[in-house]
């Protein structure tokens, strides 16, 4: 093979950014089709991008002899299907989280990876190709910060945002589900263990519209994991300052903390608000890179014929858990595992 | 009055500081008396401070004329009785926290204080003194940082320190009881709101010698206050890297962080560790003005005929919010006020 | 000698404090005298603070036997007249900067200072009492950043102030000889070595006033010192952060920074700025500590019979290379030294 | 044209990078030649990148029809003559800095460069590219950090490179030539103004090695500009921490800093030495992106028919400027441009 040759499906935001990267960023790929819906989005990013397919129909895609593997950033109610139809195409799958929409989907999708072996699959956990993130794991994993006692990580959106996220919440599954996904994947990605209680809390303290959808707009839980490990998530839409993802490990021989200021970039300005840095505006400008390297891990592994060390059970597992979170948070009460 | 003629009791590292304080840094103070059971201590700290009285005996200095208020930095179980004592006595009350070992304790020191209205008590929760603090409860009342979200605050005591921790700990109470009651302390200012619900957790981590005293030598515990606010604690005994005591309030329009970098003073080094600040050694370097702040106010109170803000109830409560969280640790179950 | 009896000259801002720290915050003195031509300000502060003789008059409180030391923050062009005439009177003599407005009263303050051998006297390079700046001076002493290659120093007056400055202009001196002279201090104290050349430049990049006194708003200038190292330094009029007095000692083995970041405290704020340290407002707010530490090492030397590191040379020395400066900035020529 | 067909010239550590860059970072071009005089090298990468064409011998490279632009990353000492006999041979041109190894070949460059007015040329002044110094550019234009006083700039190398640095010190042309030229490039961006004068000083603090090239390991210099900002610029060889380039603007409104801390990432560690941040290692961690940037804006300007805003001239000046500086150090006198 010269080019793993892409096709990408969803030209949503992160849709359209994973096209952009395939497109000039990733080395021995090629973004040869590009599946969406909206047509004349489709057309001007074909153009603009020199992609040679185009699809409206994820089937005529997938049928496409051309394409070797599929990205998938489509809406979460088509991940499972899309995922087991593409690899049953012969087509190796990166998909964006979630797996699935609930637990059962996840297992369909478990069923779909494992009659594919020869296929490499992929779940876009970008924050593990965060350089910042894979520097912090590296430490710990050599044992540079002791035995880990607090696992703590906050996943916030800004307030700007607010309203789109209002009118997203009956579909977002709750913040759970929808962002803290990201930190308890995390959670298990850093600790090595799996929890085995949670208590979770949380409300609407600025907008009462996420009470609807049994959702709050800042909520948290405290977990205990296996190996003792306390983890303390927080995920919140109401963020003054910008898109805030953080998260601090506490070891019995040191700590790290991975970007407690969500600083923009290098730039420290000094005026009448006092020394200041300017914070990420989004995900895609905060984790612009990572986007990029979990995408080039997904080609290499292609190539290289070897497996992602993110599976499909992490997925089920991290979906599991925060489907515990959201009924912990629900109920109100202390959830044992 | 000309100046408040205070006695000192207790030379240990606090009671000593807290009488070089009195001796020379309060205004409109004088330190007349000095009171503890190691005499030659307490000979060579009153001829270095020109102290005139030194008493061995607790019941002489409270009978001494020369002197209008006491600072009591004794052993925890003499406090409640040398509070009622001293009032009895008719002197001014400086206690250092815990009003008392227990909450009944507690209630006797409430009633004593309750029965000599004309006389002022006070009790040492020091951080409500902290320039930082202070500085930031002040933006909070003023409604810049909106409602109340997250309360989070940190605890940590070197490593360096734990063969002491380790000696003390069965008479320590515990850490919620030992560290985390300033946090306490701290969650109930700065919100304005009482606890509702309490899960906590921990282990020891490090230092398995905790457990025979039913307590860990790293702990947390989530609660839910009424207001809503998430209030999140931590405490531990083993940060390579200092004394770490750290706030962090997100209210839902903006945040504010106390002390998230612990740092010594205004020094940054740049060296082959990379670029770094030195942290503060222990509490006595990092609340230095906060202790003077403290009895600088009680003085105040006296001068000007008026009761300080934080009051015996605010002792007793928070040793029953501290109690019911070591009982959450110590049984692993969710427990509501 | 109980305590040393002190007799406070000149009610200013900086004067003020000084009476305030001399009556509260120093150790084994007392503030038995206040002298100001300004009556009802006079009769206001000693009142206030307890003092028990008031002086319109500098010469009558020179003549009181209660007064064992004077501490001068009269105004620059007193000074040096009233250095002698303490001295004389049989006082120890603390000083305020400058030492006199030319090189030539600096050289009359030495006579007098060396005719009073007994006598303690100190001048106010109160940046050499700071903490940070003593912990860096520590380490530097101690060889921990090797030689010294740049060090570099920043004096700027926050923008909100620039009307006083302005009509303070015509008699401030300039800039080098106003601001830079404490810069100049600490570069001497770091470097233990003394200038050769000097070059100079600056403007009034945003107030055209200061021209008319030979001033800029904003100056800087680059020195070699004897032992080759290099230093720059810079004082300006128009921060809009705040008071920002920073200086940085680059060595061959490690850096030192003092006050890069001028924060008012440990409060970081998050909001729609972005994240932020506020600043110090003025010299009062950064350098209330030191402030007190001067005098009360003063206070010290008096006690313990011995003279302070800070020598009535290094006010000649500071005022000489100042005034060069001013020159090298005004002829816009390179100067040797 | 479909993309922009790219040989590489030299295959350096910068020259790899370029080349890695360029077949898998950057859009609408393709690496489709190599060119370098290490024979196994050669083939080695040219295999690993898939690249079609190798060359040993820049003429031939330059022959090949199927390359549109070359980018030269090739010995300082052949950039002129490569520069013209490139674009004589009807390609657009990339070229590292210098442009030349003294001002007579830089204006020889700029013959060549006007006499093919259809072709693309750009300077490598990768700085400007960078994201951090982009935003404080932009920043600067837009006006809000008002007229600009002091502009200040740091170029400092490990000490852990210094052996090779004292190895090619006699090759080196100093440090104004071989540092400081991209300060010089930014400070000349950042004001739109010109240097007036100069003076240079420095040394050899640690090593003596460089004295044998009129180099120091250490040296800076203090420039007026012709719209009175005031430039300090220091370039040094010994930072323990790492590489660290770091700019300040300070303008009448406000002061922008770039890299003041030159973290390698987010990551924030808290151990036995403080609280810490890791350092960028070297420019080629510090600047990946921004080589990356700078060779996508010369494809885009050559697909797009336009013209870089950093031209030859650019490339002239700066070299001017700095030997100017390196006459200043080497004669210590101040200089006039």
């Amino acid at each position: 093979m010269d080019k793993v040759r892409i096709g990408s499906v969803g030209l949503g935001r992160l849709g359209l950014q994973h096209a952009e990267n395939i497109a000039g960023r990733i080395q021995n790929a090629e973004l040869v089709a590009l599946c969406d819906v909206d047509k004349p989005k489709l057309e001007e990013t074909a153009k603009r991008l020199a992609v040679r397919h185009q699809f409206t129909s994820f089937e005529e895609l997938i049928a496409c002899k051309d394409v070797d593997a599929v990205v998938l950033v489509s809406p979460s109610a088509l991940h499972t299907k899309q995922i087991a139809a593409a690899l049953n195409a012969g087509k190796h799958v990166f998909s964006e989280k979630p797996l699935g929409v609930n637990v059962a989907e996840c297992k369909e999708a478990e069923k779909a990876v494992e009659a594919h072996p020869d296929k490499v699959f992929m779940l876009g956990f970008m924050r593990r190709f965060d350089e910042s993130y894979k520097y912090a794991h590296d430490k710990v994993a050599a044992g540079e910060i002791g035995k880990p006692v607090l696992f703590r990580s906050y996943s916030q959106d800004p307030e700007k945002f607010i309203q789109g996220a209002i009118a997203f919440a009956p579909h977002s599954g709750g913040q759970f589900l929808d962002m803290a996904v990201h930190d308890i994947d995390l959670a298990r990605w850093f600790t090595g263990s799996e929890p085995e209680t949670v208590y979770a809390i949380g409300g609407c303290y600025a907008h009462p519209e996420f009470a609807a959808s049994k959702d709050g707009d800042n909520v948290s839980c405290l977990m205990k994991f296996k190996n003792d490990c306390m983890v303390f998530l927080f995920a919140g839409r109401t963020a003054p300052h910008g898109y805030n993802v953080e998260t601090e490990i506490i070891g019995t021989k040191g700590t790290l903390r991975i970007a407690s200021v969500p600083q923009k970039n290098l730039v420290e300005v000094l005026d009448s608000h006092g020394v200041r840095k300017e914070c990420s505006e989004n995900f895609l400008e905060r984790f612009d890179t990572a986007y990029v390297n979990e995408v080039q891990e997904f080609v290499n592994c292609i190539f290289n014929k070897r497996k992602p060390a993110v599976t499909v059970y992490d997925g089920t597992r991290v979906s599991e858990i925060a489907y515990t979170c959201k009924n912990a948070f629900e109920t109100g009460e202390l959830i044992r595992f």
